[in-house]
């Protein structure tokens, strides 16, 4: 049985969602009239507080619908009971996506795939330099990682709303699925003796950047196709990785 | 009178060392044999505790110069009583100078100059990425700004120790001091025509950076002969000041 239009439609749209939580975080994001905002959740376990009514206000004027929920369901929403502070905002990502729909869009590429970043600071700096530089997708696997949180938004400067991002749950499957397509995978190794300036990439070029401490995985780094370095001074060994994800970005 | 040959060693000396202080940043410190130690001070007014013990046993074993000093010297000596306490450490950084020394050593030379950078992750980061690019000492205010402390440390990854550092009391006088021997200055602006790619750079080249959030102060600005750009995509209108260190690192 094929999906009916009508549930592949709101699939496409829930896609394109992210709920943040948190009473800083939502109350920025409501002021910011950049984001596109799908519903605002209150617990109903909330005591009153300015600003909560401010929300509530802001909420009114930009039409936004305002749902109320006890406590438990509010947490699963917010997927954070600790932190959500009785408060969370589904806000709306024009440019996520999945593989399928970036590759119809998209015949030559630069993506730059992200495996295993912790540091949320880092991730946002990443989408900072992406955006502003040549880079068409940013692929995210959406576990064991930084996800998309209040403070990847606050360090990324708001340009997490203006840069694709391709979300993965097998970052591993996903990498050989845009290989079998003729994709070329290419990770940083202090060890390559390619420097990252003197390749001619192929028109569609993976950059994998791997976590802080560790690098790529062994299973994703066996998977490339080529190593390159950022040959470095003075016995520096590594760079932190959002600056790496930038001279990538900057190529 | 001329200063004596002494005096000028003893200065030359203590223009390398900088004190750090704080249980912690002491700690972390005394651990690392690659970082060069003058000496440690202590509180007398300092309570029993296992990591004082620690830091002595560490400083026997190091063979470091261990001072006691009642409450107030001690606070002299850290300049910050909230924060030390009770301890400080000076550490020597071989790499630390004055823009005479540095132009003993340099006919050209390419700096990064920085204006009013607040930002201690920043400040690290910039240092480890300009010790492994193509740089040949980093220009510092030492007021205004963010100072070496045990977070720009530890942000550089230990690359402080490698990296040529240039401090200055007056930044404005020290680049128009630089500018009339020769040096040419460039700031970083949105709106210049030309990108920081296409230019051909004097062999006395300075860069200078401004502010995370103001940028460059305007009278270092119309100190400058050039201003040049980071082209930018998505209407993305400025990078993280580290990012932009690194790019101009890595030309």
């Amino acid at each position: 049985m094929k999906d009916s239009p009508e549930y592949l439609a709101k699939k496409s749209f829930f896609d394109k969602v992210l709920t943040i939580y948190g009473r800083n975080a939502v109350m920025e994001a409501l002021e910011d009239d950049a984001v596109t905002i799908h519903k605002l959740h209150f617990s109903k376990s909330n005591k009153d507080a300015t600003v909560l009514e401010q929300m509530k206000e802001i909420a009114q004027r930009r039409g936004i619908e305002v749902a109320y929920h006890d406590k438990q369901a509010l947490s699963r929403i917010s997927k954070n009971a600790k932190q959500d502070q009785g408060v969370a905002l589904d806000i709306v990502l024009e440019h996520f996506g999945d593989e399928e729909s970036f590759l119809d869009a998209h015949n030559t590429y630069r993506i730059i795939a992200l495996d295993g970043i912790t540091n949320p600071q880092n991730l946002g700096m990443i989408i900072r330099s992406c955006a502003a530089g040549n880079v068409d997708a940013i692929l995210l696997p959406t576990k064991g990682a930084a996800q998309i949180s209040p403070l990847v938004i606050k360090a990324s400067v708001g340009t997490l709303f203006k840069m694709p991002i391709i979300k993965t749950t097998d970052l591993e499957k996903t990498l050989e699925s845009f290989q079998s397509k003729g994709a070329s995978l290419y990770t940083l190794s202090s060890h390559a003796s390619n420097s990252y300036k003197e390749q001619s990439y192929s028109n569609k070029t993976i950059f994998v950047l791997g976590n802080e401490s560790e690098g790529v995985s062994k299973r994703v780094e066996d998977l490339c196709d080529k190593s390159i370095a950022i040959p470095m001074q003075r016995g520096v060994e590594s760079l932190n990785v959002a600056v790496t994800a930038s001279l990538l970005a900057f190529l």
